[in-house]
């Protein structure tokens, strides 16, 4: 008798190599090829202007340009692309109807460099939205309907050189991020024109280097109107900034709900501005910046004398430092005068011209190099020393009286000098008085009426501390001098 | 009496203070400002899909990204900016119709660096057409209507990086642009692809590096079909080229009016390619290149024994030059194997196999280092030493004879045997015959069939010469090794 055949098991049979055939052909089959709806040329995808509502499925892997702008795109999604396409260089979404992208939208395309996601239709800028993006280099968010941009939108893009937001609803932005030194420390054009901005943290902006401030587009905002405003853009003017020198007839600000040219302000009477020259006194370490409108560039200083600086000479008294600082170890009279810095550049050069002023007299001669928490701090050493004394060092006869109630009075007096610094008038000693001696604690204050807090600033140190190099003394290019309160908290505009 | 005014000279002076004012207010008024067609964001200015027939008046100087595309430009002539735009660096003008270009038109925009012309109508590339672009590294042509390109068109275009041809009507392009050294000289990426290719200079693209051929994408060209295309294209499969790899399917060429996909030849029964070993014998000079993907990447060598070849050590005969190639002073018996190329680059790293067999005999040693110039030459002297012997050292009874007509007979004997170099027989000077003396010239010729045309292979010649270092060597990468006779001439596809 023959064995019976299992119908079933034929099928499965059958089935398993048919699907066995369809992975093996689906596994030969070629690299994914371009999309309908787009022309492809090598690395290239340009689907541009063809109405799609999603993206195309299916993207080869070896794209390097995707161009998608002009398309009725809505939303984003995490899933976008299937593949991850690690060779993408450049991403064109502009001149679509973009609401939404998904947190995790850019993840398969981590080497991205040029994003641009211009007129559309996006409201706020979430945080870590483009965290993955560490590559890249420009953003374009212009023409978008953006109010809210959130402080950590941009983290970790350390690689960003442009960032594009004009002509959108942005009342507050966090300006700390450009603070040099920052989260996005390669940034040299920030675009934040035509937008509604009423208050900038004026100290703060000043305080940028020049190659910030010069790709700092503010224009076009209902800016608030007061001399301070007026004083930082016409610095900028001066300097030649092209963030003002573009944009001097759009430069705008609003007071008593009329919009004013921030260069013509006459109603506020703003004293005109002056570059002021670099002051210092004989002795001192000064260190002057070369505050180049562009990074990297190469810098050469030159004296009044028409002398160039050298780099780095023992025993000369002027040098440039690595960053192409000028560097006063101990300032003398004969210092003063016009210093001029020629900087060379990729594109362009420079030339700064920096006056320096020194007076012939030490800044610390005078007065004390005391400052309050140095006599804050011997002051209560002293009292403390004193209530010591007062404790234990008198004479034997209160020793004899003493064994009595050491413990409670002890405790009293310390705990009091402590807190008020004064002598212990504690009723319950009463007793003490008693003995004929009239004991008081006197404070150490400062001499002088203000002059006493420099004490930072120390001749022949060798460190450039320019933050503290004195009240007389101003920059000309560099701001730093201008103090701010909000120098160490997060900057909202 | 009262003076007559004159009025024409008051309407003078009127006119002049109206023209005065006029210039003083032209003087004052703003940049230029946004076109009305535009979008503006600083220095960008987009005005895509607003159906321009010609580029907007007075674009801002400070202009950086010019966006005319999907507009319906259809000439750009020389005047189409009045102002120079030196801070331009892209120009955007695909979707137009663009069939004329002004060799003059990219004269006021000498910085730009990324131009795209992509899906357009041009017809021809004329030459010098983009030599004022000097500083353009991507220029976008694919999808027009180009037939013919001039071999000067890209003319001083030093800079450019990746140009796109694709979906032309390309028949002829002078690829001779993309030899190392040659007038393209940083072009990473030439896209060739869907355009109408037949011939290719193959020994020429083979002798590339592999830096070129990585970006070299020839895919959709009804390329003529024999095993050397086999052979080449599947050398660049074997190392893993994108412009192979991303395309294997759309490497077409066409034999009897049919396609065939480039790696399914079976009826023409070419030979499997295989890759092979670099072949030298004892004493040979030798330098190996590490032939990458990528230009500049940092190259390590590691020997059969795994260790690392230093870069420059004294007494050693296997170093590594400067340009990361491996070099061998004098090959030994023991200095056989498989070398490891290790290359770091930006983007991705790559690792080179590369086999060394050495023969136990030196090339020359039983056979001469005679090459037929040098057997020629020496001929050459013999026959000129001997016929001088035959004119003037013959014994003193010549002399006495010779005396009759010595002046004919010298120069008809000399340039005879300046021409033939054999002994004269001019019948003239038969007389001479019946001395006696039988004087014959004999060719000194090279020993060995073939081998003895090694001479330029000198053992302890410092300089690499890898192109002379004797018929059996084969590179395994760089195949410099074979020979062309278009090497020398224009290459035209």
């Amino acid at each position: 008798m023959q064995p019976q055949r299992d119908p079933r098991g034929l099928w499965l049979l059958l089935l398993s190599l048919f699907l066995l055939l369809f992975e093996v052909a689906r596994a030969a089959r070629p690299v994914v090829s371009c999309p309908a709806a787009c022309l492809c040329a090598s690395n290239i995808l340009s689907c541009s202007k063809q109405q799609l509502p999603n993206v195309p499925h299916s993207l080869p892997s070896y794209t390097a340009l995707l161009d998608l702008s002009h398309n009725n795109l809505s939303r984003l999604r995490a899933e976008w692309t299937p593949t991850r396409l690690i060779h993408l260089q450049s991403l064109l979404l502009s001149h679509n109807h973009l609401n939404f992208i998904s947190s995790e939208a850019f993840s398969p395309v981590p080497n991205l460099r040029y994003l641009d996601l211009s007129s559309n239709q996006l409201r706020t800028l979430d945080e870590f939205l483009f965290s993955e993006l560490q590559a890249l280099e420009v953003l374009l968010l212009y023409n978008n309907h953006i109010m809210a941009v959130d402080r950590c939108a941009f983290d970790d893009m350390t690689q960003l050189q442009k960032l594009y937001l004009s002509q959108n609803q942005i009342s507050r932005f966090p300006l700390e991020l450009v603070k040099e030194g920052a989260k996005l420390p390669k940034l040299t054009l920030l675009d934040l024109s035509s937008n509604k901005l009423k208050n900038l943290p004026l100290p703060d902006l000043q305080k940028l280097p020049a190659w910030v401030k010069n790709g700092l587009y503010l224009h076009n905002n209902p800016l608030h109107c007061d001399c301070e405003l007026y004083q930082l853009f016409s610095h900028w003017q001066y300097r030649q900034l092209s963030s003002v020198m573009d944009f001097q007839e759009d430069l705008y600000c609003m007071s008593s709900k009329k919009l004013h040219n921030v260069f013509n302000l006459s109603f506020l009477n703003c004293s005109e501005y002056k570059e002021r020259a670099w002051e210092a006194h004989l002795g001192d370490t000064l260190t002057i910046k070369c505050d180049t409108k562009q990074q990297g560039m190469t810098k050469v200083w030159v004296t009044p004398s028409n002398e160039r600086v050298l780099d780095e000479v023992a025993n000369s008294t002027v040098t440039v430092s690595k960053d192409g600082s000028l560097h006063f170890q101990q300032v003398q009279v004969e210092d003063g005068g016009v210093y001029t810095c020629y900087a060379m550049g990729e594109a362009f050069n420079e030339t700064l011209s920096v006056e320096l002023k020194v007076y012939n007299f030490t800044l610390h001669g005078h007065h004390d190099t005391l400052n309050t928490a140095y006599t804050t701090l011997v002051g209560c050493i002293l009292s403390v020393v004193l209530v010591l004394i007062y404790l234990y060092l008198t004479p034997c006869r209160c020793w004899c009286r003493g064994v009595e109630k050491p413990s409670s009075h002890q405790g009293d007096s310390l705990s009091s000098s402590m807190l008020s610094t004064t002598p212990n008038h504690d009723p319950m000693a009463g007793g003490d008085k008693d003995d004929g001696f009239d004991r008081r604690v006197a404070f150490l204050e400062p001499a002088g009426p203000g002059q006493g807090q420099n004490g930072k600033l120390k001749p022949g140190n060798t460190l450039p501390v320019p933050e503290a190099t004195g009240k007389g003394q101003r920059r000309m290019s560099d701001p730093e001098s201008v103090s701010s309160v909000f120098s160490d908290t997060p900057i909202v505009v």
